[in-house]
């Protein structure tokens, strides 16, 4: 038996830290001890693992010390709060909102793209957006066969997005509409039940929003390619759990289709999906709950001679959150990077 | 008072066929008969139109004599084997199947867009595909400034584009996955209530579907711009009615975008929709029942100095199917395009 760390997960009660949870059981993380850490309005609920039960605790620096890792997934000013505190008392904080993303001193990473940028972490690592982890892992083997020139992408991005309440937001609205009620909105801005919507983070100047930007900065972060051309329509739809894409590529020159087809194929975190007899494809009812992201419909682009269209769809809590995160973890402990001082024996 | 003309409906108990008898009323088409005819299935069901029962009649030869107008919209086979009959009988036929859309004697129009192939008719007129139409609509004012080079399309279309019945089942489906129990499918392949799926036409040897190809071709063809460069991916989404586009255009060069804006505003069954202030946009919810088709999200493409990037919803059985239709006759009116032995007194 090898060493086993002290795991705090930060936000336990939200849809990912759930995820988080029960990730850690399946893959059998190496942890000693798990403190499930949350808002004081959180704070006092039980959650179980592995048959154990554990209180939430809210979140103070007390509880930090001793902590290894620390999984964060409360949102971008919980983390922007609480992250240097993690820090501080030792632990190595792998973060998954917005709030580091783009700090240069701050590795963000998908484990099937840039795993080596983890030795470069000074305490807190970033976790991706979920449209960008899922487009990047497809993405990827192919840029290292020919780089890619130009990604445009349009989403279809489901509710799970907007966290747990949001998926109960949908379901309470549809129901309201069968019904012939007026659907409530409470978490979202419009009713997403029966609809969809522009995705409603903030508007840039340039007219693109957050999440859009999300998509295209990090993408240019994680492949190390600062002058990447990206451009993406990020669109909320009436899906409980998993995301989808519509990615268009364009390489330098004509990127063989049978090619493309293979290295999916063989790429970590992608599984390909497509019977073209049964015309059957990634369809996110697929995607949930699985590891990989569904890749299908790959086609030539008969507008462009080095064009690739595709389509996917994956987990957003999964892969486009927690797994991610939790593979982050992972890699931190496969390289050895946690101080020594850290380290508990198992 | 002008001319009225003898109107018959082909497929008058579907969900574009309804919708067909409501816009007649509404614009006050002048006709002095109108007809519904469907199949032996349909027929004998009664339907309202100005406050008058129809009965629904069995199609027939002998139902064409004296009628000046057939709107058909009972699919492509049915179109086949009855469009030429009505023609033989003295009738236009102004045909909302796939069946002519590609016969090189066929106009196929956009009223919005090119009008003037009215002339060129030879007893059947077709009207596009609803997604054509969307696009073509939006797209066509910008490309009279400045030639589109490229169009990238991704499609969130709505259960309506299968039909009245298609409607009804994803409302079925949601019921049945809000009560835990499995959704049924019988018109979809795959349940499209809180899932989504790569349209489910035929697909083509060069892996794009027909409905892409549809919309590609069938551009080409409207735009009389036979070698436009055009990529689709056509998504059905758990929506009711309106179709949604997300729309990347490239130019030969920068297409000012205020330029666009204004353009938009001004161009007939485009409305304008966007409020960046509260972040708000084209919705289906907003674009159903509308005949305009609503544009916004109006940006300069990050990825490419000449690109534009723009949203869309718009009705897929009204402008996507039946008012097109509807404009085509009234376009047959006011050119004065119907045979004179055909044209009766009001």
């Amino acid at each position: 038996m090898g060493q086993a760390y002290r795991v705090a997960i930060l936000g336990a009660t939200g849809a990912v830290g759930a995820e988080l949870i029960t990730l850690l059981e399946e893959r059998n993380f190496p942890l000693s001890t798990l403190k499930l850490l949350a808002s004081p309005r959180s704070a006092g609920q039980t959650l179980t693992f592995k048959g154990e039960t554990i209180q939430v605790e809210e979140v103070s620096e007390a509880a930090f010390q001793g902590i290894d890792i620390v999984l964060a997934s409360a949102g971008g000013s919980v983390s922007k709060a609480w992250a240097p505190k993690a820090v501080k008392a030792g632990a190595v904080v792998v973060d998954n909102s917005s709030a580091y993303r783009m700090d240069p001193q701050v590795p963000l990473i998908v484990p099937e793209v840039n795993p080596d940028a983890v030795t470069q972490h000074q305490g807190i690592i970033a976790n991706p957006n979920c449209t960008t982890i899922l487009m990047n892992v497809v993405v990827w083997p192919l840029h290292q066969l020919q780089p890619v020139q130009r990604i445009l992408a349009a989403t279809y991005q489901s509710a799970s997005g907007a966290g747990a309440r949001a998926m109960e937001e949908v379901k309470v609205q549809a129901q309201a509409i069968l019904n012939d009620d007026p659907p409530p909105t409470e978490i979202f801005p419009y009713p997403l039940a029966f609809n969809l919507f522009p995705h409603n983070s903030d508007l840039n100047a340039n007219g693109y929003c957050t999440e859009e930007m999300k998509m295209v900065q990090e993408t240019r972060k994680i492949f190390n390619a600062p002058d990447l051309r990206v451009s993406v329509t990020c669109v909320r739809v009436p899906v409980l759990r998993a995301h989808s894409e519509a990615i268009n590529l364009e390489f330098s020159q004509p990127f063989p289709i049978e090619k493309a087809r293979t290295i999916l194929q063989d790429s970590p975190g992608v599984k390909l999906v497509e019977d073209w007899q049964a015309n059957y494809f990634p369809m996110p009812i697929d995607a949930s709950g699985q590891d990989d992201v569904l890749v299908g419909r790959i086609r030539q682009d008969i507008s462009h001679a080095n064009g690739l269209e595709l389509w996917l769809s994956g987990d957003q809590i999964r892969k486009g959150a927690a797994l991610n995160a939790v593979q982050i973890a992972e890699l931190l402990v496969e390289r050895q990077l946690l101080k020594p001082a850290a380290v508990a024996s198992a």
